[in-house]
């Protein structure tokens, strides 16, 4: 078996160069490098030497590296897809819940009131529950919904059974699940597709006991519609972590919304993406050496 | 079979009425009542004349009855016990969740903020949660917790098995779960035995990682301790349905600590209540009528 030579930068971290010589690499400079594992964002990506066939990046959702023009056909990308799923399922899933209980507005209350709870809440169980592009992050939120008590109604692309969901439509039904379920989780890419999948008449499909989960990206929602849906009580709320546009200026009425609760874009935090980004580079790292395909490979020809 | 001649009182509901109904029973005057529905607190209870041989009371938790003296030996008693443990151990899930992924701070932000819940947020995914009082509340939340990617370990007042925990410990041993456990769920009754069962050496024991969450009652928790083990960072935070004292006071250091989170002794609002203490009387009702052992008989020894 080769020993590859990886090149990591412009940062670094221990636990990286730990996770490349764990999957049988070796780090080394650039200029000897035949595997780049990025760490920064696409501002940051160095000038390539035709040596380089393969760039792992640090990211899952890669539409910015797509967008810069950076990802040539001369070698092969691979993005995080699917490495921080755990976490990022686990961010929505405390999303959902926290909305449908209440819990955003009682973290904000400085006073003992039992009546201002008490009319807004309601619960996941026996509810349906629609995750919108059941990739990594979608799938692994089903376990948790399913241990809620909730049934999960799953959209992909082209509709192949997502396993623990009761039913897996097709993309293009998206537009029938506002209707179909009493919540929504969106976890699909941004793509040309999905810009402003959710409007106007997606949220009024929804409707009043509906929550909007949005871990994708902001682009995928309409926030004019979103504010105006909140103010009239045409959803029960939304939880969103990734805003549109982003971040998310201060002022704006989603701050202010007692029925949103707005996280950074941090349902993979730092604290735990560095971990699972190393678990990934030792992976793809050992696959590369051993010349398997490796995990998270790039279509340039889709964007993801 | 005899049709069971039930008082509903001194409120009533409609969904109450039915419920008695569809389980066989009669919604009659009091004074010619066998059996009562209460609706409201201890204060409300009306006299009861010596036909009443069973009283369904509306809560889970009953020392308020208890210690108001008003549970004779005279019928048989019951609470609403396993009732409403759905919708609470949710409430809990809901809370742990919101905690470890720093749901609570960023319901108060009012600006992008990513930094600040970087490195506060945590995973529940290979994490241990104890659950101090495995009763029908503390089981369901069971599911919800492996689903999650999380493993239990469940305290019981005889340590008998509980589906689905790693391990089950009898009481004698609560003392230990806090350093073994990365959290803790308190969801036993407020007895003589649970009373500041969590003080200064438990949550050191927790540690700074550990998040507490209390869904019982707030006599289970040395409050002073609590309130500095959250400024000192002894533990990394709290998410308390329910406080010492209650209602929680205006200006209450816990109102204003970061890595707190209260809400307002709502993980069983009545929009949820309602509802299962229907489903509980059609049961009982029909158990009564059939000469079945009745759901949450009091064992007025214990105190619940």
């Amino acid at each position: 078996m080769p020993t590859p030579a990886v090149h990591i930068g412009p940062g670094n971290d221990p636990l990286l160069t730990e996770a490349v010589e764990r999957g049988g690499g070796e780090v080394v400079a650039l200029a000897d490098a035949e595997a780049l594992v990025v760490v920064g964002g696409h501002g940051d990506l160095p000038e390539l030497h035709d040596g380089i066939r393969w760039v792992q990046l640090p990211s899952a959702g890669i539409e910015s590296w797509v967008e810069a023009g950076v990802l040539d056909a001369g070698r092969t990308w691979t993005s995080a897809t699917g490495a921080y799923s755990s976490s990022v399922a686990e961010g929505a899933v405390a999303l959902l819940l926290a909305g449908v209980r209440g819990i955003g507005r009682a973290a904000r209350a400085t006073s003992w009131d039992n009546e201002a709870l008490d009319g807004v809440q309601s619960t996941l169980r026996g509810s349906t529950i629609a995750i919108v592009g059941a990739g990594g992050i979608g799938r692994a939120m089903v376990p948790a919904f399913l241990g809620l008590g909730a049934r999960v109604l799953a959209v992909t692309r082209r509709g192949l059974p997502v396993e623990g969901a009761y039913e897996t439509w097709a993309a293009d039904r998206v537009g029938e699940v506002f209707a179909e379920a009493d919540h929504v989780v969106l976890a699909a890419p941004a793509t040309s597709e999905t810009k402003a999948l959710v409007g106007a008449a997606e949220l009024a499909a929804l409707g009043p006991r509906g929550w909007l989960v949005n871990i994708a990206r902001g682009s995928l929602v309409d926030t004019g519609a979103l504010v105006e849906a909140l103010r009239d009580g045409t959803i029960a709320g939304a939880a969103l972590d990734v805003t549109d546009p982003e971040p998310l200026p201060d002022g704006h009425p989603l701050w202010s919304a007692p029925n949103a609760i707005v996280t950074p874009h941090s349902t993979n935090p730092s604290t735990l993406r560095v971990p699972l980004l190393a678990e990934r580079v030792t992976e793809n790292v050992r696959r590369f050496a051993a010349g398997e395909e490796l995990l998270g490979l790039v279509d340039l020809s889709r964007g993801y």
